[in-house]
Formats: structure tokens, sequence, C-alpha cells
């Protein structure tokens, strides 16, 4: 008995490493960005029927685990509030130095609100450098305002 | 007698205040993009002499100021280890929802390594849209592999 | 020197304690809601000028205090993660004790997705009840769906 | 052997997702309100017998879970002090950005106590919405005084 | 300027220190319990204005701090989540040790619900013993029955 | 093979269950109190060997578990430090609101010291009132005064 | 206005470097032992009259001081949970590597109980020894039995 | 398959219950003090080949645990930071209350440095007293002086 | 099925004390440094093809075990902020005690940047001393500088 | 009247800002290395009288800041427990991703014991690198091992 989603999360996570595929062969079987796939995949999104079974059959689950891929998850990927993994620490260090800087200028040019994490998309690619490659991530979300009443 | 640079944060903040200053104001005093100028004035960057005393004019601060603002300071921003500030919230929220996905993606495009919060710059424009404007980051940082030995 | 809005926030608190003030004043004041209004005036929303102006004659603030309450604040009231004021404690104890339940609620009407903390409003009032009074309170936000992408 | 209510709330997830059940079925099983009956199924209230066995036939639980639903659960449903799925989090944001706001205005209309946690309702709706469907909860709770003695 | 109750506290520690007086003196001066009085005195309960005033004498208070008195003040008397302090440590293990017994116990009695922490007196004598004197504490609280709606 | 006295508090709590048994089942089949009861079957306190097999008759549990339930356990009963269940927190609450009080007024009494919970006794009882019943609890601890040397 | 013993303590120890004083003229001063002596100069203990106002004289504090000093302080005199400083983190060490070993051989010893950190006395003696002095401590603390009722 | 000293920790401890053992046994066993000793069965040292055997016979453990006892252990014997068994608690209230005398009397003899927590012994015993018997404990750790460089 | 590198760090624990292996004996058999290989075996890098097939063969373990050898762990290895572990947490005190100073020096010789902890190799070895054999270690870091844009 | 070491290390900073001077200069001026000099000026160490009167005249401080330095500070430099600077971070990240291997390098090497921090000096250089320059750090601290008694 299956009985939540990190269940269903590891299942798919050694079955990845089993056979050896991509969180891009994942992306294709759904259609869908790998960023939104890869995070639905890792039990922050919720997969409708379609995706939930062809992602079923790309990683050999039982129809108990698609039926889970179809339950909105409760979300947060990180096991502690200040992450240990050096390449996720790295973004909690981005927030830590630039979290002022990053609430003064969207305030300076929006007023006051907040940059929605929910209507909201990333795209990670690489950069080619000759002084090494790097990672290029665009994010976009909606501006929402905060409003008098 | 100044003790530390968040009292220089302090005085800067209040002066923008009293001033009616915007961000940009300080970026184009010292020929700086918004965002390393704005991290700086909050005390997370080191200014070189020239950049100090143009700040030192724009904010109207005392010279022992402008010597500290050249002094490389203690960095990190958030009073607390998840912060309350909805804004900045949310950009933990991602690095909660997405950090999983992050890690992923970049391991997979270019093996272990980290995406550098050193060698990094970051951008924040207003993307317009008929369904809500929104707000557009550009995020690149050097990929930095970890090696064998 | 003002430095922080706190310390504008309790230049208000304390005039009102001063002045046997009440929050409908300000409220009253500004033309808006008591909800948003003491929200406002505890550092939680930012004023336009015509608010900050008369909120300022109201409390008796200086000009510093008053161009201070048209920047927008770092928000958060709680001075711990968990609450220790008991009546604030209730509040997040239905969140504890119902924040799953709420969780569940909303994604079965609505799918993946979250009610909004910011495009909300609040209307706290007395509800008569022969068998004790009672706190009835209205909370809208509007529900911001997760999109694939 | 059932050792925890924990066990039972597993039980009843995994045999909703498996059967395709909704929380208003359970409520309509019990005759009585869905978020009462939802918090019940999640381990955070107590059933009587005739609800306990009409969620037994429901979920299909063994006699045993029928017996661990009557008992008085260890209640409380955040696995940390600050909830990290955004849902949730929505709402420890409203208790961190409006609880001195509600302290404030409750104070203002009734004196020293709280809105009680415990004479405690919910109710949860669909808002309809040409700008986009809102979530309209209403709260009631007791007032409870602080005497001196 | 006056701008939290902590200060009037302070104020009231440091006269009673200063004029050599007892907690008793205060109940007395306001006629109430040793126990309420010293809550109110130590910034948990708030004063009616005859209340405050006799404080005000006895203590010496200003008339800033005699008006204080009379708001209702944000609770919560320990410096930390765990208190370090001997005494109060004791009270804290009595939680620890017996939480889930009181809580089995109470259930037992009277159902689910809770003995209520506002409708509540207490009443702290000395126990003549001849092996060592006691410290005898009866608690009255209501039960709080939760309900099902 | 049992390797600690919490697997043993959960077997008692399963049986108890099963059985449909009452904690004064328990008091009564040892000729205790049954707060002293509770807490030792709960695993904060141990049992001599007569105790230990009439628990072990009246739970059905094995000659492993009685030999367990004489050996003096791990004590402590709150999940985390501060308790998230309702009628355990107002518990808390009281140590938070009341416990400076609580200080001062056995310093006052008895000078420095502490109220033992160690030489501890308790007492619940159901209080009739027609305001609503009460729960009254009385608590005796031994002074226990700092000495100098 | 002295409105803590913080501030009594931060006195004493300003004094005693002004001075070039030791703990042991205290002490002398008081006639107790240099450990209790000190415990108490650091607010931790409470001294009688006469005690106060030898260290009083000593330490050439005001009259407010030594009303203070008469005061049963807030004890625990660790800034963090886990303290620091190299010296007193050892001893949190011992406790920690040891604690478990020091519960089993007093349980084995006395039974359930406590070793009394109240009805307690230390003493820090220099023990020669050649390959390096080491530092003995005696602590003695009265056993507590938990008790049946 | 053994994979951590915990489990072979859990074995020895089930052993011990099973067969109603003592330290003692074990101290006498492998010829050592009982503090050392069951320091080493509680995961905090390390045994050599000969006294594991021993110990390996006493407590009937499989030869693989005999291996595991060779192997230095992860230390700490603190569930959380702060030590919820009040027996515990009492040693860590020790550092808490005397933490900064400890540190200045060591200081006040011996320079700057620490008392050694590994070059260090540990003896507890019975101390008989007509008042009530007396847990007597002897710590012994080597002074270890800072030096500049 | 194996959901997680932690199993696999378990296997190759349990396979070395079993074959009493060191670590030694896995850095020579894929021919890098021992710091290198531990922290690989521990979880902490990952390893070529090569390299797994040599640690599987010298472990013994299956082969889905070897391939998640090769994939990128989820890195740290402290399972508390603060380490118990004396060893462990010398280091950290470390960081601690010198953290400043580190920070003040490196800043001085290179200006503001930071010690990669990415492009960095360790080498620990024993460094004979007639007063006591010392632990001598090498730490090589590139710097990274933080640059304006 | 200076009440803490931290005021003087705030001097010293100020001092070393207003006047331009490095820590080398710090260093020349007692003759000892810039890592133990740096860190007896940042409050970890403590000086003797003539380093402290050397150290007086470099900075200009008070007599009475010069009998601080010669007192054994509260040592750590941490203000929370995860540094939240990118550069002392980068520290407490090797710690974590090599705490666990550099544990069990130190135990194959040498036995059961720690590396002390106490006994131990460090030294920074520059490390020049045609592919950028990196910071060599060599830490030596003698190894203490455990021994049974």
């Amino acid at each position: 008995m299956i009985t939540s989603r990190d269940q269903v999360t590891a299942m798919i996570v050694a079955s990845k490493v089993r056979q050896g595929l991509k969180w891009a062969h994942a992306a294709e079987a759904i259609g869908k960005s790998k960023e939104w796939t890869t995070a639905g995949c890792l039990g922050q999104m919720a997969f409708d029927k379609t995706q939930a079974e062809a992602l079923g059959r790309l990683f050999e689950l039982p129809d108990e685990a698609v039926a889970w891929l179809q339950i909105v998850p409760h979300k947060g990927s990180l096991p502690s509030a200040v992450p240990s993994d050096p390449l996720i620490y790295r973004w909690y260090e981005l927030v830590n130095v630039y979290g002022s800087t990053i609430k003064e200028l969207i305030h300076e040019e929006f007023g006051d609100g907040i940059m929605s994490a929910i209507d909201f998309s990333m795209d990670i690619q690489r950069e080619h450098d000759p002084r090494g490659d790097r990672v290029h991530v665009v994010l976009s979300g909606k501006f929402l305002p905060y409003k008098s009443y």
C-alpha cells in the first residue's frame, strides 16, 4: 500500500537510476518543459491523467503510483530550513545576500506587492563562455500588487 | 564612532527616504548596474574609493561612512533563517519547491558541481504582459565542477 | 534620524496610547477599512502620500516619519516563529490543526494552486450570540492556479 | 497492530486515492460539514461510534482502525514550525503579516481575551469573480475574556 | 516616550527593588489576588483605570506608564522556547513529563476538548510539612469541548 | 526483540484501544493514583515487579515488555520543544504567561530555590460548575532551597 | 535606573577588570566558597544583605545595585542552547557524550530519581600532574527519588 | 546486516533487560571502570578486540556486532540540543547556571585554555548522608592551554 | 529496491566493518587520494563508471548500488547544524573561533571574494612530534573574487 | 564604562577602518603571527600586558580597553549556528561535506581521539597558480587520544 507521494518519488528516482534515464526523457514523454516535469516527478507538482500514465509507463510504476501522481502533493523539497547540499545552498545564499536588493528593486519598479511563485516559470540553460560555461536561468513571475481596501 | 557596516546601511536608507532618492540614482552615480549597486548599498558588496566617494556625496554621508563602504562587509541580509517578508519568502519558496529540480537539471547538463553565487550576475526587468506585468529575472552563474584528486 | 519603519510603528503606538485613540479613528482618517489601516499603521502596508499625511496629523508624527509611511516596509509581525501571545497563537493553532484540511478542500474545489495572501481582504466583526458573543472573520483571497509549462 | 492514529490517517488517504473518493463523500457519509469531517479524517478530531463505523465502511478500514477513530488524537498537522507547502504557508503568512492587526482589532472591540480555536467553526466556499474566482472563508470563534480574580 | 509595555514592566520591577516592596502590596493596592496582580505587573494582563492608577501611585510611575497599564499587552514571559531558569524549567518539565498523562486523563473524564488557559485561575500557597514545606498550587480552568459541526 | 520503552508504550496504547480499557483500570490494577499510573504507562515512570506484572496481565503484554516496564525510562513526552496539541499547548501557555509570576511568588514566600518536579504529586478532578464544568488540578511539590556554601 | 540584574553583573565585571581584582577576593569578602560567590556575582545566586553590602564595597557599586544583589535572579548563563565558548562547550560535550552513562549508573545505584542541581555544591581545584596539571572537580548533589503515589 | 553502531547499542540494552544484567557486570567482564565501560556500551567509546569479545559473550552478540564494537563510533548521546530527561537535564542546568563560573575560575587559576573532555575521567559514587544520600562525582580533565604563535 | 544513496553508504560501511578493510584500500582500488575517495564512499562525491565498479568489487556491492555510486548525491554529512561528535565538533569550533579571522585575512590578501569549497583539495597527514604527534592538514581552495557588474 | 570585550573589538575595528590599518600591522606590533593576532583582536584570544599595550597604542585605545584585552574572552565569532557570510559559510560547508571523511581518516591513522582545536595553529597564504591564485591553509593540531580507565 502506498501511503504518501514521497514513496512514489522514491520509486521514480530508483527507476531512473536503474534504467539510466534522463529527466529530458520524462519531459519528452509528456510534452512539457524539463523544469516543470522534473519538479512534478520530484513530488512538487500534480500531473493530469494522460501525463501520469505516460510517466507510469516510462518509469514502470504500478497503477496505485499512477493514481498518486494525479494528487496535489504536499510541497517543499528541502530536508532542513537551511539546505546542506552545496548546489542548493548557493541558491539559498542568493536569497540571503540579494534578498533585500530584490525586494527594493521590485518595489521601486512596481510598488508594493510580490513576484508570484505560483504564476511562475523557470528555464535553465547552458551558456557557453570561453572562460568557463555558465548556468543561465530565466525566472518569470507575475507581479501581484497589494491593494488597499 | 561608526562600529559596523550596518550603521552605514541605516544611514543610506534613511538618507534615501529623506531625499526621496531611487536606487537607480545610486547606480547612475557609480556607473554600475542597479542590482549590484543596491546590494552594495545594503551592505552586501564592497565599493572602491571612487564609488564610495560618489555614494557619500549622493547620500550625504560623513567621511567615516565612506571609509566603511570600502571594507568587505559581513554578508547576509535575512534576519531569520526563513524570511518573513512575503516578497523575499517567495524566493525562499522557489528554492524550497524547485531546489531538488534545479539540482537535478544542472547535474544532468553539467555533471557534479555547482552554479557559482560569486561569479554571478542578476538582472531584474519589468516584462509587459496583457494579463498583468511580470517580473523577469535573469541569473547567470559560472558552473564550477567538483574534480577528483 | 529615523532609520527603520519599526521606529515609526513605535511612535504611532505610543501616540495612540498617549492620546487614547482607537484604530477606528485612523481608518476614518484615511477612508479605508480598519483591517487594512491597522495593518499599515503596524508596519505591514505602505500608504500613499495623502494617507500618510492624514496619519501624520492624527498621530502627530514628524515629517520624516510621514515619508517612511510611504515606503514599502519589511513585513512580518511575529517576534518568533511560533507566536507566544495567546490570541495570536490561537490563529497559529488553527493553521496547525486545520492546515491540512484547508489544503485538501481548496484542492478538491479548485485543483492545484493557492489562496492568495496578497490579493486578499479580511473583515472582523462582532457576532452577537446569547451563549457568548463570537468573533466573525471573513477572509477572501483570489485562487491562483499552478500551471504546467 | 495499529499503534497510532497516524497509521489510520495514512490508511484513509491511501484508500481515498485508490477509490478516487472526495472528502465530500466522507462528509455526506456522516452528515457533518466537509471542514470538520476532513479535519477528523486527517487525525485532528475524534468521531463517535456511528461516524467511525460509517467512515470505516466508506474507506474499507479494519475494525481496529475504526476503534482508533473514536480516540482523541494528538493534534497538529504541520511537519515543521513554519510550513513549507505554499498553500499552507500563505495562511502562516496571514498570521505573520496580520497577526498584530487581528490582536489589536479584537481587543479594541472586545477587550482582553482571545478568539477560541475550540468553540470554533470554519466554512470554505468558492466565490465567483469575473477577475478570477476567490476562496471565501468564514471563521467563527467564541470570544473568551480574561477575567481578573 | 514609552513605546512598549516592557518598559513599564522594567519600571515596576526597578521601583519594587528600590522601595523594597512585595507583590502582596500591589495585590492589596488593587484588591485582587497576588497571582493575577503579579501577572499583570509583569506585563501579562491589562488593568482597568482605577487599578492602573493605584499601581501608578504604589510604584511611582509617570502618567504615560499608567496609560500603558490599561492597554492589552503582548503576552508571553519566557525569553526562550525552553526556559533556562531552574524554577520555571521545573514547570516546563512537568508539562514535558506529564503532558501526555494530563491529556489522556482530561479526555478520559471530559471527552475531546481542552482546559482553558483564559477562563482560568491559579492559587499558590505554602503547605507546611515536617519533612520540608511544599508549594501547593491549585489550577482551575474551564473545560471547553470540541464540537462537531 | 524489544529495544526501547517506546515500543512498550505503543503496545499498551494499542491494547487499551483494542480492549476499550480506561486508565482508571490500570490504576486500579496496581493500587496507585490514576495520574502516576498513566504517566508510568506512557513511559515516564518505572514500575516495580508486582506492578509491572499486573499491567502485563491487564494489557496482555509479553514477558519482555514486563521486564522493560521495570527499567527507568528516558523521560519526556513532548515530540517538539513547543507542543502542537491544543490541550498540552494550553499548559505550555500557562508556563509562558504565568512563568515569571510563579517564580516571583514562590521566591517571595520561600526565598531562592525551586518547587520540585520529582518530590511531586498531581491530582486532576472534575469541578462541577453551573457555567460549565472545570478541570481542577492540584500540584504539590517540595520546596528545595538553594544554599550558600 | 537599574532595571535588571544583568546590568549589575556588567558593573561587577567591569569593576573587576578596572581594579584588577580576582574572584577569590570576592569570596574572601563574604566568607563563602569561590564557586558559590562567583556564581552569585555572575547573576546566578542571591546574596543576603551583609554579603551584598560587602560586595558593594569591594566592587564600588551604587546602593541600587546592592539592593538588586539581594533579589533572586533569573538564572541561566548561556547565550545559546549549545554554548560556543570552547571551555564551556567541553562541559556541554561531557553531558552529550556521558549523559546516558550518568543516567544509567545513577539509576543502577539509586533507582529512579535525579541528582539535585539545587541541593548541590561544586569544588574546582588544580591537580598537579607531571604530565600536565589537571582540573579536578568535585560535584555533590543530593539524590532525589521519584516516588509513586 | 548491521549498518550502524546504534543497532549494536540497542542489542546490548535489550540483552541487558532480558538477562537482568547490571553495567557493573560489563565493567567486570573487561576489567575497566563502570563509567568508561558503560559509555562504551552505549556507543560513545571504542573497545579493543579482547574487550569486544568479552562483551559479545556477556551480551550474547553476533560476530558482526563484536566487529562494530571495535569501530570508533559517531559520539553524542542526546536526542535533542536541550535534553528532556530530568536526570540528564539537571547536568545541562549545571552547565547553564554554573558555566560562566566554571569558565572564570579555571581561567583565574590556569589562564586561557580549557579542561579536556578527552584526557578525562569520571567517577560516580554514593555518598552516605543522614539527610539523604548524595551523588558524589569526581571529574578530572587535563588543562590544555591556548598558546600564542 | 535501493531508493537513496544513503542506503549505499550504509552498505559500504557495513562491508568495510565486516571485511576489516581500510579507506586506504578503497583509495588504492581507484587510484585517487584517500580524502576524495573516502568522501565519495561516504556519499559526498560521484564516481565514474570504472571507479564505481572497482568499489563495487571491493565492497561486494550489488549492481544497483554500483549504478547509484555514479549519481551525484545530495551532499552534507552532519546530522545536526552543530555537530555532536567531538572530533567533528573541533572543526566546527575552528570555524566558530577563527571564522572572522579567516574572513579578515583572506580579504586583506585577496579583496572581496571567497575560498572555493568546490575547486578544493585536502590532505591529512600524521606529523611526528616528540611532545605528541599532530594532525597536519593542508587545504587548498581557489580564490573566487566578487566582481562588480 | 566598558562592560564587555565586544565593545573593545568594535573599537579596534572602527579604529582600523578610520586609520586604514591592516591586520599585518597589528601582528608586527606584537611580534606574533597574523592569524593569532587577528583572532585576538577580534575577541577570541587573550593578550599579555606588553601585547595589549602595544595594541592599545596602535589602535589608540583607552586604558580600560587595554585592561580588557588581557582578560580571557567569551569565545565564538559566529552570530548564528549556520554562518550567513559566504566566505565563512564555505568553511562550514567543508565541515559539513568532509566532516565524516576527516573523522574516518584521523581514526584510521591515530585510533579514537580528536585533533585539538586548542593546541593548534593555522597559517593562511596566497598560492600562486596560473589558473587563478589559491588560498593555501595549513592547520596543525595535536592528536589527543581517548584512553580507557
